[in-house]
């Protein structure tokens, strides 16, 4: 992999970008970095990043920056450091040594770019300043990203096909973010047993990014109520007989993402309840991997993982009936009702800045169906897509205590066979998987799935020193 | 301290603060909370952080809120979640009981609230969304937080002299995010000896945060190269001999912040050039505490620093002169190029979105000197304010090698002596201090500051497991 981080694959691997872009888009296109946004005054910033379609076709995280794109080739605009940014800032590449990491044909100042902007596609920045200042220069009304006009909407559909398909720069970076969230999980697992509160949990697995110079991709998910879907906090105390699920992923300094989730008991084993629903998830985890295969379709995958979970559940008393005709009646989502995963790259849900466009193939749509609605992806797979495969099994009260699905399904599901159950509030098993050729890789494979090898990590309790944990 | 962290407390404290807006400002005030702003695309937001104003009058840190304040009367306006945030983010409570728990005389939707926004005065929000939303619901031009006009303005006077003096809850929040970031400062102390690279010494200094759910104040600077006064990133690996600075701060949930600085010999050891610098730094920070006390000027604390540090760097032979000459010439800007400290609060740079409208009293400015113009706090202190005091030598290559300063400093710089402390990059030691009646209070006292302590807090290389590492 070392290879790959020279700075002259970097140079060939955005020539090719750009020249596929070319091949797709023929017109300019003018792509901006963004800018930095004060979090309780202007200059206390949250942490910068660089817009994922910027980063893509030019490399580095740089502020206030943009690149002109045209028949493979790139102009960079941006302005030098100021003197006074040496004293708070240090001293910074200028603007031709950047231009010559990135392989630019042309350097300009910023000022120079409305003589270049007249005419150009773009997509709209997450950051307000700068979509102000994009539409300025365009001279022209700007579309929110999910809602791109004429050219600009050309332009993101050639996006699409390019960043829906890895290039060998573009994996070896994923597997670094990967590497490092394996080594997360397992320090999370590690401190389980001895930490008092979720938040320990937290702190042990985003140590061990931070000390990696990667920050998360996302907020952490490290939580003992599961079934909260996005539980951005960790407040709870840890009790035997708690399950933590912690959905962590570290994000390369250049931007590249990681997504993997592990469900653990916090007394090292499972219950027994728990250990037969986490059964089937994991069950569903393995028989969506073994499907995965190019030209198949993933809502495919999807309806995998919400058959394999109806029969377990059907196994287990939970639910009465036939497993297809209960996904049929969209049954599995009372207990797994968001989608079995999305495309993974520069972008945790790569792509969600273009709404569904990246995840939808044309003329598809979300169902308004309960158990297929929130499915991010629905495109036939293809060699060298990146997509997380994350079945789960969650009791949701807001869901199981409504009274019209409790009457819908007042036949399928068995509450008494149900309340058995109780301790078991959300589990998920999420990895990160690479379509190739002849079927799958694992990527994320480091990190074990089956129960009794979580079991074991969460016993290690090994005593280390400060070093050894962020390593 | 538990005493004040009853609802009661919040609610009294919240009474009383508005109250006394209300002796201040007697017209009517609209203060947003703001909302979180889009990372990578939409969904993936940074963390949210609540306006400080808004934190201040409304003690929570709600999402897309507004207050409005007259006459000692709090009206909340927010809307309930929806069902479909049950699902992804959980139970919230609801707008009577958030209206409950600090105290609202009245509680609406938003959509009410341009029944309530004609006339009032308001202060801009850092997000741009809401900040249009500010301007359109007033149904007027809305100028930044530093620079407001009119009602606006007395607004900003009013809030400054409330924020500016601490009351009993406001210092018992400055007293738990200083409990945290010194728990997190040892932590890093006795990561040193065996971290090999910055970044895993930021990693064991942020855990403790982290475990603690108090996200850092402000990006943390743990590095090196502590002449590079702002410096964001830690790629450096560690190698005796090194000096490593490192300014970190914890934030408690409800946006009361912690900034410290301590600065500690890789090896565990100071070289002697090192030690030599770094007691000069020392004593200026001692001497300043000792000069605290209401009425004194804080721009006097910071010519204290700077003649202490002067009078330290004739002793070495590193300055020629008398150093109260010397300062006056700014030659100990030359080492000491930033402001002693600052107004410690909700803000880390308390109160810093309004400008200077805070830190300096009225009828001052910045001044155009090099030894004054970075000092961000130009005002009478007055018990129950909250400093930092942040003495520091750093040797900028900036400053040092400009061929103007080299030629004017010429005589006063003793430059084959400085040139024997090349070891010593930059060294800072920053507590809080909080004016009392009778003279100062170091909150941060925990974490000592005489080098034999520092010492031994970096030798100390105890064995912990990830629990006692996050505590």
């Amino acid at each position: 992999m070392q290879t790959v981080d020279r700075p002259l694959a970097l140079v060939e691997t955005l020539r090719s970008r750009r020249q596929r872009l070319a091949q797709l888009f023929p017109q300019p296109a003018v792509l901006w970095s963004g800018g930095s946004s004060g979090r309780n005054f202007p200059a206390n910033t949250y942490p910068f990043r660089a817009s994922s379609h910027f980063l893509y076709f030019a490399g580095l995280p740089l502020e206030d920056a943009a690149i002109r794109l045209e028949a493979g080739k790139l102009q960079l605009f941006m302005d030098e450091a100021t003197p006074a940014s040496a004293l708070w800032h240090g001293e910074t590449p200028s603007r031709s040594e950047i231009a010559a990491a990135i392989g630019a044909d042309d350097a300009y100042p910023l000022s120079e770019l409305k003589n270049w902007a007249e005419g150009t596609a773009t997509i709209a920045v997450q950051d307000a300043q700068t979509r102000l200042r994009q539409s300025h220069l365009l001279n022209r009304m700007l579309m929110p990203a999910n809602a791109p006009q004429d050219l600009d909407a050309e332009l993101a559909n050639a996006i699409v096909a390019l960043r829906s398909i890895h290039d060998e720069l573009a994996l070896a970076e994923i597997r670094r973010a990967i590497s490092v969230s394996v080594a997360a999980h397992k320090a999370g697992m590690a401190a389980t047993r001895t930490a008092k509160t979720e938040a320990h949990i937290r702190a042990a697995i985003e140590a061990v990014m931070i000390a990696h110079e990667m920050p998360p991709a996302y907020t952490s998910i490290v939580t003992i109520r599961g079934e909260v879907l996005h539980n951005a906090h960790s407040p709870h105390s840890l009790h035997s007989g708690d399950l933590l699920l912690a959905d962590a992923g570290a994000e390369t300094p250049t931007g590249w993402a990681a997504d993997l989730t592990r469900t653990y008991p916090v007394s090292g084993r499972f219950l027994a309840s728990q250990r037969a629903i986490y059964d089937v998830v994991l069950a569903a985890h393995d028989a969506c991997i073994a499907a995965i295969q190019p030209e198949v379709e993933y809502r495919e995958i999807h309806l995998i993982a919400a058959r394999t979970i109806a029969a377990g559940l059907v196994d287990l008393g939970i639910l009465r009936g036939n497993p297809t005709d209960l996904v049929e009646q969209d049954a599995h989502a009372l207990f797994f009702p968001h989608g079995v995963g999305h495309l993974l790259g520069l972008d945790v849900h790569d792509m969600e800045d273009l709404g569904d466009r990246a995840g939808y193939a044309e003329g598809r749509g979300r169902s308004d169906r309960f158990g297929l609605c929130y499915l991010r992806l629905d495109r036939p797979l293809k060699a060298g897509m990146v997509v997380t495969i994350e079945p789960g099994f969650y009791q949701v009260p807001a869901i199981l205590q409504d009274p019209q699905r409790r009457d819908r399904y007042r036949d399928m599901v068995n509450w008494e066979r149900l309340a058995e159950f109780s301790d078991v509030r959300g589990i998920r098993i999420e990895d990160d998987v690479l379509v190739t050729d002849t079927g799958c890789e694992v990527l994320s494979a480091d990190l074990p799935t089956h129960a009794d090898e979580i079991e074991q990590l969460t016993q290690m309790q090994v005593r280390r020193t400060s070093r050894d944990t962020s390593d």
